[in-house]
C-alpha cells in the first residue's frame, strides 16, 4: 500500500463509481473504472473504491451519499443517456435537494449537436439538457449527454465532496476526463503523484519470487513493491506515492533497480514488454544467432505464433512446423520412427531428434522443439498430464542441442501457454549467453 | 430492468467485492466481477453492487463488514496469495472475531499439490492453509490458495450473511465457483430466474446482423436480445427473466430458435462454445473430411494453435507448417518461385498452391492456407494491409481448391485473429456442404 506514508495523508482521495444494469449483469466488463484510475494516478489522486450499481435511483442516491461522505472527489458515470432506464441525473438532484431543469447552454449544445448531423431531436432527447440548478454542465465533445459538476457538502460543512458525472460510453467518458476533469483536479490535488512500473519473470513461482525480493516487499515501503501473476507471468508493480514527480521519478527508479539485483536475469521485460518481443530485439541484435525454427508438438502453432506476434518477425522466424502426429515427426523432421517407439514421442530424446531436424531442414541458426502432454488425456504415472519436452538446437555447422524436462501443473491452455514461453526462455538464456537459472 | 418487477423481489442477493491494488490503481481490468454476476444471474440470484478496494486490511474489513450487513451472499475474490500484500485471510478473521489457525484438510491439500508437481514448497506458502477458526475450506482444483466459507451474523442475529473468498487469478476463482460455489447457491436461490444464451456468428458485421435481427432486438422485449462484438465474433445475447425456471427455460429456447431463423447458418455456436471446437466436432462427425493440414504464413501458426485448442484434436489433425518466408513456401510446399515473383507472396494464385502443396505433402482429407498483410508495414496500394487470402484444398486423389481474398481493417492482432477464424469459418462451411454466405 503506497498510501500509508504520511507525506501521502494530504492526498486528495477519490472513488469512481459506475452505473448501469449491464454492469451489475456482467453482461459488460467495466473498462472505464481502470482507465479513470490509471489517469487519476498519474495526477496523484489516490483511487480508494470502485463501485457499481445497477440502473436504479434508490442504490444511485444512497450510493452516491454515502461515497461522498468519504471521499474528496467521486466521479460518477453511465446512467445519463435519454432512455427510461437512466436515472443519474434524478438521483443526483434528489441528493442535492435541488429539483431538475433545463440547462440553457445544455439544451443549445443538444440541438446544435442533432443539426450537426442532420437527426432529428425526439422529445425524449431533451432530458439531457436537464440538470439539477444549482450543478455545472461539463461539455460532451463526444456525445449528445452532457456531464455535471456539484458540490456536495456535508450538514455540519465540514466535508464536502466535488461529483462529477460522466456519461458511460467510454469514447465520451474519456473525452469529457481528459478535456475538462482531469485539468480541474490536477491544481486539486496539487502535486503529489504516483508513479509506477511493472517488471515481468517467467519461471519461478509468486513464493519464490516474494522470498528472493525479501525487505522489498515490506508492507508500508514507498516505493511499494506487489506481485501479481497473470498467464504464468510473475510481475512486480513498483508504485511510488511522492509530493513531486520528479521525486517519484526518481525512487521508482532506485526501487526497481533494488529489485532487479535480488532477481537478476529473471526479469525479462518491464511495463508493455512481452517475452516474445524482448526475444525478438535479442535476435536482431544477436552477433551469433539470428534466426530460428519452430518444430512443435503439444503447443500446436503457439509458439510460432508467439514469434510471429511482433511486427517485423520475418526478420528471423522463417519457417516452422506442427508435427501433431509421430509420423508427422517422422516425415518431416527426420525423427527416427524406433526413437518415438522406444522413447515415447514425449521425451528429450526425441525432443532433441525434433531441434535438430528443424535446425538442419532450415537456414536458421537455432531450432526450438516441444512435445509434451497437454491434457486433458494422454497422461500416465511416469509421465503425468504437464510432462513437456524441450530442445535447442543451434550452431547448425556442427548441431549441438539442449535438452530440458517440465512439469507444469493447470489445465490444457494453461500448459500449452507456459510450454510456448519456457521455450522463449531457453532461446533467451542462449541469446544471452547465460546458464537456465531453474 | 429485470428486477422491478415484483415477482422477483424475494430473490437473494448478492454483492461481488474484489480486492487488489492492481485494480484500484487501474493496472487491471476487472474481468471477475463479470464473469461473476453472469453465473449468479444465470441461477437466479441478483447482484446488487460490485465494489472494489486495495489491498488495505483496513479497507477490506470495513467493506467486508458493511457489505455484508445489506446482502445475503457476499463474493470475496482476491488477496490469497502468499505474499506480503495478501491479506484478505487477515482481514476477515479480524471482521468474524477469530484467530487464523492452520486447516489440516488445507494444508494435505497444499503439500499434496507442491509434491504432484515435485516442486519444494516455500515457509511462505505455509499461510495458505490457514483459515480463520470456524470457517469451511473450499478445495481449489486449480492453484495452491484454498477458499474460505464463513457465516456471519449481525450483533441481534436479525440478518446473516454467507461470505465465500476466492482467489483472484480467475482460473482459479472460477473452478472454485463452478465446482463449490455455484451448487451451494443454487439450492439457496430457489425460484425467480433469469436464463440466458449467447449466440455466436462470425463473417458479418454487428449492424448487418442487427437489421436481419430486426424486431426481435426491441427494447422491453422478454426475452430481450442484445448484440456484442469481442475478436470480431458478433454475439447475440438473449436474457428471458421469468418467475420459474421451466418459463424462461421455454421462452429461451423460443426466442434463440427465433434469432436462429433469421440467421441460418451465420450461428456457428452457442455459450461458451468456440469455432474451433463447432469445426472439430463437424470433423469428427464428417463422412467425406475427417482430417485437415495447415499451410500459414501471415497467421504464423495461429490457425493450427486454434484447430489444437480442443481436447483430442490429434484425431483430426496430424501436421501443419508455418511458411513465412518465400523460400519456405517454396521449399516445404512446392509453391513454384516464378509464381510467387510473378503473382506476389498474397495472391490467391500462391494461396492455392499452398494449399494443395500442404494436401499433398499430408495424409489429411484437406488443407487450410493462409497468406497477407498482417502489417503494420508491407502494405501496398494495390494490397494494402489487411488483405488476406485463403485457400481450402481438398479431394486428395484429385485435389480441388477454392480460394477467396478478404480485406480486415485494424491491427495486426485483430488482423491475424481474423484470418484464422476465416479459414475456420471456410472449412466450417465445406463440411456443411453449404456455399459460404459472403
Amino acid at each position: 500500500m503506497p498510501f500509508s506514508d504520511d507525506r501521502i495523508r494530504m492526498m486528495v482521495t477519490a472513488i469512481v463509481f459506475s452505473i448501469g444494469d449491464e454492469l451489475v449483469l456482467g453482461q459488460t466488463i467495466d473498462t472505464n473504472s481502470a482507465w479513470i484510475s490509471r489517469e487519476l494516478a498519474a495526477i496523484g489522486v489516490r483511487v480508494a473504491e470502485h463501485v457499481t450499481v445497477a440502473d436504479d435511483q434508490a442504490a444511485i442516491e444512497k450510493a452516491i451519499a454515502e461515497l461522498a461522505a468519504r471521499c474528496q472527489v467521486l466521479l460518477v458515470s453511465g446512467g445519463l443517456g435519454p432512455t427510461e432506464d437512466d436515472l443519474t441525473r434524478q438521483a443526483l438532484a434528489a441528493v442535492l435537494g435541488q429539483p431538475l431543469e433545463e440547462n440553457p447552454q445544455a439544451m443549445a449544445a443538444l440541438i446544435a449537436r442533432f443539426q450537426k448531423f442532420g437527426r432529428p431531436m425526439s422529445p425524449s432527447n431533451r432530458i439531457q439538457a436537464m440538470l439539477p440548478r444549482g450543478t455545472l454542465m461539463i461539455d460532451n465533445t463526444a456525445g449528445t449527454a452532457c456531464g455535471m459538476s456539484a458540490l456536495l457538502r456535508s450538514n455540519d460543512s465540514e466535508h464536502s465532496c466535488q461529483i462529477f458525472v460522466m456519461p458511460g460510453v467510454p469514447g465520451e467518458m474519456k473525452a469529457m476526463m481528459t478535456k475538462s476533469i482531469l485539468p480541474e483536479l490536477r491544481s486539486l490535488a496539487g502535486g503529489a503523484v504516483i508513479r509506477s512500473r511493472t517488471l515481468h519473470t517467467f519461471g519461478l513461482g509468486e513464493s519464490v519470487i516474494g522470498e528472493m525480493l525479501g525487505d522489498l516487499m515490506q508492507r508500508g515501503r514507498n516505493p511499494s513493491v506487489g506481485t501479481t501473476v497473470a498467464d504464468g507471468v510473475v510481475s512486480l508493480r513498483i508504485n511510488a506515492a511522492f509530493p513531486s514527480s520528479m521525486q517519484a521519478d526518481e525512487e521508482l527508479v532506485k526501487t526497481a533497480e533494488a529489485c532487479r539485483q535480488k532477481l537478476g536475469h529473471l526479469v525479462y521485460g518491464q511495463d508493455e514488454q512481452k517475452l516474445a518481443q524482448v526475444v525478438a530485439k535479442l535476435l536482431l541484435e544477436s552477433k551469433f544467432c539470428r534466426s530460428v525454427a519452430t518444430a512443435e508438438s503439444c503447443t500446436g502453432g503457439l509458439l510460432a505464433k508467439m514469434l510471429t506476434d511482433v511486427a517485423g518477425s520475418s526478420a528471423y522466424f522463417q519457417r516452422g512446423w506442427v508435427t501433431y502426429a509421430n509420423e508427422a515427426k517422422t516425415q518431416l523432421l527426420k525423427v527416427p520412427a524406433e526413437l518415438i517407439e522406444k522413447k515415447g514421442a514425449v521425451s528429450v530424446e526425441v525432443t532433441e531428434a525434433m531441434a535438430i531436424g528443424a535446425l538442419q531442414a532450415s537456414n536458421s541458426d537455432a531450432a526450438l522443439s516441444i512435445t509434451g502432454i497437454a491434457g486433458p488425456d494422454g497422461g500416465t504415472p511416469e509421465k503425468p498430464v504437464g510432462t513437456v519436452c524441450f530442445g535447442l538446437a543451434f550452431n547448425p555447422e556442427s548441431p549441438e542441442v539442449m535438452t530440458r524436462l517440465f512439469r507444469f501443473p493447470g489445465d490444457r491452455a494453461f500448459i500449452r501457454d507456459r510450454s510456448a514461453k519456457m521455450a522463449l526462455t531457453l532461446l533467451r538464456f542462449h541469446l544471452m549467453q547465460i546458464a537456465l537459472p531453474f
